[in-house]
């Protein structure tokens, strides 16, 4: 290419190459339909997948779930930091800070290589959810619950949350929602991690630019509103019907509604659908799913606009009785999975990303003393 | 553009626009030339510019360097948190989780407007060098020194690591290179703080990332190598010279020399240099300079690359007596005004930064059961 094209927002724009994942055809992970891994795999085999490129088999399964279940630990001062910081310090935020924070306590840190950063994404996968869990006991002035090396990744969370083990079915709920959060190709906090580490940076810089990231309400922010939606539009499907019509009138955005990549809508969103419905029943209320789904016909019909994954999984959550400030953080503890394959893909095969700007700023001029400036 | 187009790195795409900088016709900063700039103004001057677009009459400098001033503490548990680092934490790690740290402790956390994120950003301005300072003192077991608030940014850093007044020569020495780190257009560090504030996530996140890509060697740790290699190369201008020849046979990077966006040579390593020169016959020795110079006219002779500004960056600061780890940090004290400069005018214009990736990975393939996988 010689002459510089300019796409806003770089929409559309190739900006590098992968082999972890692809949009096209159905959202799939190193080669497989992730309808297919929701249905027949669990998180952790899914997680495995995306750091090894394969799936696992029983004996590499096992031995993986060990070393990332012992390593569900924080270092002691990271934990008291996390005791000392303000009450509204969101759950994110603290997270983003644990992350950087890691990196100074982890044995690997001044290695770069491709094994390295593998133990070091084992450790980070296995640390998230503590740092998390550990974050919201002490924001609640409790002790942090120690955590379980013998539960998968989705139940040590939960049980972490709540003290008590999680049903069967709570904990393939949660790993079908973190199983399509994983990944998802360069998407804006993915080629964030990916910008960092093609400085020859390392996991922990990428990681913690990736959760930055993730933060903002056009990326992983957007699941924490799906509530706060469906409580605006009053709780009932004739309720809603009438308050998203409004609502497009007033030219407003619906969060958990249409994305960059899925114009014709997010086959993640159709899968985790019949789970946040299923909660809600066990919850023993579907108004919020007959809510979602009243405001899904009219998106569809006056704005041909789809659900993305937010949209059923901050129901799910809710119906879950997680509390919203932990969706995003949720989003994350998957997520970190398919940071970690793309920044260890890009520091394999690297080159500086490193684009132009067009500029649109004043002419050159000259400095004026400072005693004659307007 | 309808047909993706695909340059390794992003090299030569246009990426967004800005009115900030521009690099055609010689760098300069909001209509500026660097050249120009490093003349006549101080830092603090230019760290205005980049944030208010207009160079500061008097009486706005005075108020701004007042505002800064009153702004160069850490809060109480950062500073804990640093003193329990591990002895090996590297001052740029550390003052990534600092950075993201500060986040919780700033009144304007919860505010993305433009006018909070400049608040925010004279408050990081004010920050990142104590943050440096206090972990420099921290990790030598001395007590952190309290920050002077009638100096300047480069004269107040000098003296809270050396406990001394810094000479006038020492300050427009060091002003100048900051000057010059201030901005460059979508570098790396300052891309990837746009694509994270893209999501509409916040200036701490943004620059927290930055910090990290800054980490990298083919980015700001650039300057951290130069004196390392000035030794290796022998201390002396004729043993340089074959040092350099035989590097270049054995097809190793030398470090501070090319630049993705300068190939006929960077400005700002020509303005730099006079003052690396004076600074090492200040210190009694021009031994390096000499050695530096015959490195440059072998690579330009047979490689036809030129110096990049960390190339008599690194110089001035080993001249300067400043320890070596210390050198991405003062970028990174610097180029604090060109990310949040950069992140506000996202911010101010945002669209989401959400490219593309050309899939090479494996195609379709079923989910085999766990037993049945090789």
């Amino acid at each position: 290419m010689t002459t510089p094209a300019y796409s806003p927002g770089l929409e559309g724009v190739i900006a590098g190459e992968t082999a972890i994942c692809t949009v096209e055809g159905g959202l799939s992970y190193r080669g497989y339909f992730v309808g297919d891994l929701a249905e027949h795999c669990s998180f952790d085999e899914v997680a495995y997948l995306l750091l090894y490129g394969e799936l696992p088999t029983a004996a590499r399964l096992t031995a993986f779930q060990a070393r990332v279940a012992a390593a569900r630990r924080l270092p002691p001062p990271l934990r008291d930091f996390l005791a000392a910081l303000p009450k509204w310090t969101t759950p994110l935020d603290a997270l983003r800070t644990v992350v950087s924070g890691l990196a100074h306590f982890d044995q690997d840190a001044s290695d770069n290589s491709h094994d390295a950063n593998v133990r070091k994404a084992e450790r980070l996968l296995a640390q998230i959810p503590v740092a998390v869990a550990d974050h919201y006991s002490l924001s609640r002035g409790t002790t942090p619950t120690l955590a379980r090396q013998d539960l998968s990744h989705s139940a040590n969370f939960l049980y972490m949350l709540r003290r008590t083990d999680p049903s069967p079915e709570e904990v393939k709920a949660l790993d079908v929602s973190l199983i399509l959060y994983a990944e998802h190709e360069f998407n804006a906090s993915t080629f964030a991690a990916r910008v960092i580490a093609s400085t020859l940076s390392d996991l922990h810089s990428a990681v913690t630019g990736a959760i930055g990231a993730l933060k903002g309400p056009l990326h992983g922010g957007a699941n924490e509103k799906v509530v706060d939606i469906l409580t605006a539009a009053g709780g009932t499907p004739e309720a809603a019907e009438g308050w998203v019509r409004g609502a497009l009138a007033r030219k407003e955005r619906i969060m958990g509604f249409g994305h960059r990549v899925y114009k014709a809508g997010d086959v993640r969103a159709d899968i985790l659908k019949s789970y946040a419905r299923k909660a809600a029943e066990a919850a023993g209320s579907v108004a919020l799913e007959d809510t979602a789904d009243a405001i899904e016909r009219v998106m569809a019909a006056e704005k041909n606009m789809h659900p993305n994954l937010d949209w059923p999984a901050g129901r799910l959550y809710h119906a879950m009785k997680l509390e919203i400030p932990l969706y995003t953080p949720i989003f994350a503890m998957s997520r970190i999975a398919g940071w970690s394959a793309h920044v260890i893909e890009q520091l394999d095969n690297n080159r500086l990303i490193r684009p132009r700007a067009l500029y649109k700023g004043p002419d050159r001029r000259p400095v004026k003393p400072i005693g004659e400036r307007g």
